[in-house]
């Protein structure tokens, strides 16, 4: 009997990324169940002042926010010097969740081509109720098995994964402006044997998650950065497409022997300088003792309106079941711009990465996009401390803005924060002590590791890779 | 005028591992070098109470020993909880040096071939004297010019590099059961005009540095682990040899195409898995108050007289100039054992490496050799705390044992520290859930980051590779 060879994994997800299978014929069709996916459930959040919030108190002493459990998340303040930077020294909120969670995608077979286990899932600060979400987002509490409660449906196979079913395994960080060190594992398991998709859950290919991603507010952050460790590089990206366009540059810069500006030999030494160069000192500070910042209408805001603000939510959210529950929320001010500048040297697409410092890194710096702010923030603050490369960016004419879509951030912490994402193409060879430019399959590689790549730039990265996937005329 | 083509760093590197040349033309010669520059310096190191050192107090309430200005280090306690383990708790003091410090060789090309700037240096812990280490050993105040004081020669090399002269910037952890989150860049950086070895350096080339790994106690850790961050891998190491012979298995596992038995994918998501689901806990404790511990005869001892002390000695160095200082170190019990074991499978050596947990590593877990221990310690605890593998390597058969010199630790902060470091071969597919076998290229991928490959197993891949590049008889 000849023994039986399978396809070795990286064809699969080449072959679920380009193949026209899947579940559902047509967008209107995947539309139809995600409408009935929504219309099962439902959520209220209501903003509640933070005094007000059923299960959470203020800390007599330091006013830092906890739950009465101990568990969740805590709210407290931090002391931030940057010395090197325009704003030297700041303090702000944070939230502190110290636990490492699981955000998954269940992938199987479905008639020769691997699937997603994707899901319809409403959070609390989603502005737009329901988002397209991993199969998975578990605490280390719910993984565990420390405490009871409902279990989270699908949540065993990513506990107890082991072997050569598990095909993405890297805890990478989340925002570091919001987040104090919060690490997620970023986990995509295939199934060992037959699984149903229950309600609200549905089968995807990896092109029709990717062709989502032209929809605004649709795949949220939690898939999108699962996505981005997927171990989709290589060579196979490159496929037949009209020679020296954009697209097909791109394709080609997800195979290492393509080559690039600087070896990765050279990018790695670059991150070892700015890691130990930027002198970043954060310091806990009582969340009831901020400069700068006033408690007031049940929320906490900054004195000048800007940047983000604390505040209140009492949820109730009914499906198969009912709950409810109260929690506090980081709300951003105003809608960020998160933007590649992107280059075509010597026929390899590069990104414009910059080595930034967020005080929530776990080491110091990461690479982000070429720009992540929320521009209005910085109408108060000196010209120097303006972004660089932001005005290209905004500048920049239709014919070189390769994606622009406005994507949502992590429904479950933040109350409508919401960012355009943007890829800019570029002919100028700018050059900046903090920024390099960085080839796609290097950005692959970096990805294998925890802490090199943002969680902006993951996402970046995956809306990038969906334009080589996706049918797409080129411009 | 044709283009001057730069040979590639890495013929550079394997010319220079394998080359003839060099400053001393016979081993003699060397010696002769290192007695002269041995007699040119002196140091004593004189044991005194913790009590009685000049410039260092115990603080009032906690009784943690620190220098009055605030600078070198500081000795607190730490308790540790590591519930999986068969000792499952315990309380320890542990050196706190959080400064990121410079361990740099410079090295330059003298008729035509890379050498290294090595020094004969004496520290107070090294139990023979002078020791052959990098071209520099600089804590973060010297390299950031923050203190006045004598200079530390050849360290502009290092502070102002940048771009191609640097050949290797990565950040490492050293001892992690005796420091708390100790990180040193190691840095190789190729000296841009004309350099001249001052009194007590000299210039060897990698060969015979290598060659001197076969010597006790004379290559430093501080060297070692600066060289095993070189990127000397590749299919270069594979010369001609007797085929099939364990040398020639060993110089081609340098190759990555060589393969592996477990693609480095999986060895990733393993260490992802052993770093999420090991739940160690520490937390700093008073020194003072360290239970199991007791401060007896000015030092500081567990009870049972096993694992190690904290000393005073006071230090008397005469050189060019004369200084004299008075410090605290941590003085070992007993010579460890540190091991690999190595298999050869399909045709590529493997080294069998454990995902260890030390209280004092930035990241919960690193590779260390398969065997890291002193025996000695083990004799009070239950049997099943004795390490996996330690019986195995101690009875190893002379023609099994590919290496075994005794090399010391950081004489700096360690009295008298050394381990006898071993690498048995093994024929027997051995198995246990905190072990991988890795492949010696994957170890090299490995070293290219930060926090992988701890100080004892990056000696030891140091060690195995001075067999490859120093003429040797196959057994």
């Amino acid at each position: 009997m000849p023994v039986r060879t399978r396809t070795p994994l990286h064809e699969r997800l080449l072959a679920s990324a380009f193949g026209a299978g899947g579940r559902f014929a047509t967008a209107a069709e995947f539309q139809d169940w995600l409408a009935r996916a929504a219309s099962r459930t439902s959520m209220e959040t209501r903003r509640v002042p933070l005094a007000g919030l059923t299960g959470w108190r203020a800390d007599e002493r330091t006013g830092d926010l906890r739950h009465h459990s101990g568990r969740f998340f805590r709210v407290h303040g931090l002391d931030v010097r940057l010395p090197q930077q325009v704003v030297p020294s700041w303090s702000q909120p944070i939230i502190d969740q110290p636990e490492i969670g699981v955000l998954g995608i269940l992938v199987k077979e479905i008639d020769g081509t691997l699937h997603c286990l994707m899901q319809a899932k409403r959070e609390p600060g989603n502005h737009n109720g329901v988002q397209l979400s991993p199969t998975v987002q578990a605490t280390r509490s719910n993984y565990t098995r420390v405490h009871q409660g409902r279990a989270v449906p699908y949540l065993e196979h990513f506990r107890d994964a082991a072997g050569p079913g598990v095909i993405a395994d890297i805890r990478q960080s989340e925002q570091g402006a919001w987040f104090y060190r919060k690490r997620n594992r970023n986990m995509v398991v295939e199934a060992a044997g037959d699984v149903e998709a229950a309600e609200g859950f549905c089968w995807l290919t990896l092109g029709q998650v990717h062709r989502l991603m032209a929809v605004p507010d649709l795949v949220n952050m939690d898939a999108r950065t699962v996505l981005a460790c997927l171990p989709l590089a290589g060579p196979g990206l490159a496929r037949s497409r009209p020679p020296g366009g954009f697209l097909d540059t791109l394709a080609r810069s997800y195979d290492p022997a393509a080559g690039s500006h600087h070896p990765t030999g050279e990018i790695l030494r670059w991150i070892t300088e700015m890691r130990t160069s930027t002198d970043l000192h954060t310091r806990p500070r009582p969340l009831g003792d901020l400069p700068g910042w006033r408690h007031a209408d049940g929320a906490i805001t900054h004195d000048s309106g800007r940047f983000f603000g604390v505040i209140g939510v009492s949820v109730r959210a009914q499906g198969r079941e009912v709950a409810a529950w109260d929690q506090p929320m980081i709300e951003p001010v105003g809608t960020g711009v998160v933007a590649f500048l992107v280059r075509r040297i010597d026929g390899v697409l590069h990104v414009l990465m910059h080595a930034r410092a967020e005080p929530g890194y776990a080491d110091v710096i990461e690479l982000a996009p070429t720009v992540q702010c929320v521009p209005g923030n910085y109408d108060l603050l000196p010209d120097a401390a303006r972004p660089p490369f932001l005005g290209l960016v905004l500048a920049a004419r239709p014919p070189e803005v390769r994606y622009d879509t406005i994507l949502s951030e992590e429904g479950g912490r933040f109350h409508r924060a919401r960012n355009r994402y943007l890829v800019v193409e570029t002919t100028e060879d700018l050059s900046h002590p903090e920024y390099r430019w960085v080839a796609q399959h290097q950005i692959a590689e970096l990805l294998r590791h925890s802490f090199y790549v943002n969680v902006q730039a993951r996402s970046l990265y995956v809306c990038l890779t969906s334009l080589v996937t996706a049918p797409h005329a080129e411009p």
